[in-house]
C-alpha cells in the first residue's frame, strides 16, 4: 500500500521534436510522491489515452492550449482509483478521470479529478467512447456539421478514435457513410464491425478516385481527421453548401504541408469549413452521456480500442500514431 | 433610330485563355438584330460590368455557374433604357437592368430584364454600390461573417468593387478596417477616401508583418478576396472563434495557386470559413436597397467606380483587373 515514501513512475519530455518525435524526446522517470495535504488525492491509473493532438503540444509556441513544459510529465487523460483521500467526495476505490498524464501513481488536487461512473461502462471507455474522444465525434457532426438523414458524410481516419465513433454516430442517424484509413485491417474493421457504405485505403488507391466512385452525388459532410491530400479530395467532391468538420490534420502533425490547391471551391461550392476543439464544447457532456451510455449498453455502439501494457509503451505507441498506416485500431490506451 | 435592320456590336467569346486572357481570346462583332416578338424588349445599354468572377467562366467544366459559350457574347450585368418594346412593363425611356451582357443593343425577353429607379441614384450605381457587387459586401459583412460592432475586420482588394464597399459598410458599422491593395493610389484611396484605420499594399510590405502591426489583438473577420499569401497571413493573425467569407480569389484565377500551410489554424483557433456567391442571396436585395440608397444619397457610402468608354476597351480592361496592381479604383464599368 503506498504511503508518505510511495514513488511513481511518469514519462517526462525531455526535448522539442524537429519533425516526428523520436525515444530521445522523452524519459521514464520514478519520483516520490509527496504527502498528501487536505483535499488531495493520491490516484493509481488503471489507463492513460494516447492522442494524435499531444504532437502539438510538443512544438514550442502560442497555441489552444499550453506546450508541453520540458521536464515535465506528458499531460493527457487517463482514468484510475482513488487509493487514499483527503477531500470527501473522493473515497478509496473511487474511479476518476483525471489530465494528470503519463504516471502510474500521482497526487492531485480534488479540483482536477472528476468521478466516473464504472458501473456503466469499463473505465477506459470514458477515455474513449463516452470521453472527450466520443464527445469530438458526437459534437462534430450534430453541433458543427448538424447531419441530417440520407446524407453522405465522408470520414477520414476513421478508424481511429474519434473517427470509429463518428462513423457509428452518422450510421445511427441513417446516413451514408464513406470512410478512409491507412490499412487493410483498418479497412476491413470498417467495412466488418462498423458496417460503414464504403472504406477505402487511402494510401492504396487515389482518395478523389475513390469518393467519386462512393458518392456520385458528391458529399453533404466531411469530418476531417487528417487534411493533406483527403482534404484536397473531398473539397472536389463537396455538394454546394457542404459542410466541413476541421477536426484534426494528423498528415501535417509532424511536417507542415501545403494547403488544398483548390481551396476555391469553397466559394463555388459555398462550403463551411469550422475548426472544432472539443474544449469548447465540454457543456455538452450531459447530453452526450445521456445517448451514448444507453447506445454503448444496448451494443448499438462498439467501444473499439486498442490496450497496451505498461507505462513503457507509451512513447512509441505515440511516435507509430503519427505514422501514415499505423496498425492501432480505435481508441489507443496504455494500461498501466 | 433603330429598327428591324439595326445593327448592335457585340463582344464575344472565341477561345479559352490558358492562364491570364489575352486579346485573342474575345472579337468585337457585328450582328443583325432580329424584329421585336411580343414580350420582347429592344435595350440600349449605356454601361455594363467588368467582374473578376468572368475569369472563372472562361473556363471549362462544371461550376456554380455555366461557362461562357465559345462563339456568343460574353455575359455580364449591364444597366440601359428601353428602345422599342413590345411588354407593357418595360416603356421606351425607362432603364433596366440585364444580364444579356457585353453588347451596345440587344433583344431580350421582358423576363431578363428589371426595371431599376434611376431618379434615386446614378444608373450605373445598379451595377456597384447598389448592385450585386454592393450586396456580396453588405451580405458577406452582415449574414455570413455577423459583424460586430468594435470588431477588427481585414479586408482584401479593399480598393476593388466589393471590398470598397466593405469598408465603407464595415466602418459604419462601429468596426476597425485593416484593409489591403496593390498600389499606392489605391492604398491613399483606402486611407483618404474611404478613412479605413490601417491600409497597406500588399506588394510592398509583407502581409503578416503589416497585420501584426495593425491588429496586435487579432482580427475578428476576414473577408477574403484574394486567397493565396493574404489568406494564409489573415489564419496567423485571427482570434479565436474568427469567421472568414470566402467571397474571392483572385490571386488564383489565371493559374491555381498551392493553399495555405496554415490552414491548420482553423482547427487550432476554431475558425470558421464560409464560401460566398451573390446569387445565394438575392432575396435580401430588399433589405439591402432599403439600407444603401438612403446611405447613398446622404453621402455616407461612396459610389467609386471607374469609368471607361467605348465597348472596345472591355477586353484590355478585363485583363487588366486580373493583373496584380492593377489601377482601376472601385467598380469598373464600361460606358457605351
Amino acid at each position: 500500500m503506498p504511503n508518505s515514501k510511495l514513488q511513481a513512475k511518469e514519462i517526462r519530455f525531455m526535448s522539442r521534436p524537429r519533425g516526428g518525435p523520436s525515444p530521445e524526446n522523452v524519459a521514464v522517470v520514478t519520483v516520490d510522491l509527496p504527502d498528501l495535504q487536505p483535499g488531495e488525492v493520491l490516484v493509481r491509473n488503471s489507463f492513460f489515452s494516447i492522442d494524435p493532438y499531444m504532437r502539438g503540444r510538443m512544438n514550442e509556441g502560442k497555441s489552444y492550449i499550453l506546450p508541453f513544459a520540458l521536464g515535465k510529465a506528458l499531460d493527457g487523460a487517463a482514468v484510475g482509483q482513488v487509493v487514499q483521500s483527503r477531500d470527501a467526495g473522493f473515497p478509496p476505490s473511487a474511479w476518476v478521470l483525471s489530465f494528470c498524464g503519463w504516471r502510474d501513481y500521482f497526487v492531485a488536487q480534488a479540483s482536477q479529478l472528476r468521478v466516473i461512473d464504472a458501473t456503466q461502462a469499463p473505465p477506459s471507455a470514458y477515455l474513449g467512447v463516452l470521453g472527450a474522444t466520443g464527445l469530438t465525434a458526437w459534437v462534430g457532426l450534430n453541433d458543427v456539421a448538424k447531419i441530417k438523414q440520407n446524407e453522405t458524410v465522408f470520414i477520414s481516419a476513421a478508424a481511429g478514435a474519434v473517427g470509429s465513433v463518428a462513423c457509428q454516430l452518422a450510421k445511427l442517424r441513417g446516413c451514408q457513410v464513406v470512410a478512409s484509413a491507412g490499412s487493410a485491417a483498418k479497412v476491413a474493421f470498417l467495412k466488418n464491425q462498423l458496417q460503414v457504405d464504403c472504406a477505402f485505403n487511402y494510401r492504396e488507391s487515389d482518395p478523389l478516385r475513390q469518393l467519386e466512385i462512393a458518392a456520385p452525388d458528391g458529399l453533404h459532410v466531411y469530418f476531417d481527421n487528417t487534411a493533406g491530400p483527403q482534404l484536397e479530395a473531398a473539397l472536389a467532391c463537396m455538394r454546394n453548401h457542404g459542410r466541413i468538420v476541421m477536426c484534426g490534420a494528423i498528415s501535417s502533425y509532424n511536417a507542415p504541408a501545403p494547403g488544398p490547391q483548390n481551396l476555391h471551391q469553397v466559394i463555388i461550392r459555398r462550403l463551411r469549413l469550422q475548426g472544432l476543439l472539443v474544449a469548447d464544447h465540454l457543456h455538452r457532456m450531459p447530453a452526450f452521456l445521456a445517448e451514448m451510455v444507453p447506445l454503448l449498453r444496448a451494443g448499438k455502439v462498439l467501444h473499439q480500442e486498442t490496450v497496451l501494457h505498461g507505462i513503457e509503451k507509451a512513447p512509441g505507441a505515440f511516435i507509430s500514431l503519427l505514422q501514415p498506416g499505423d496498425a492501432h485500431i480505435g481508441k489507443l490506451v496504455i494500461q498501466v
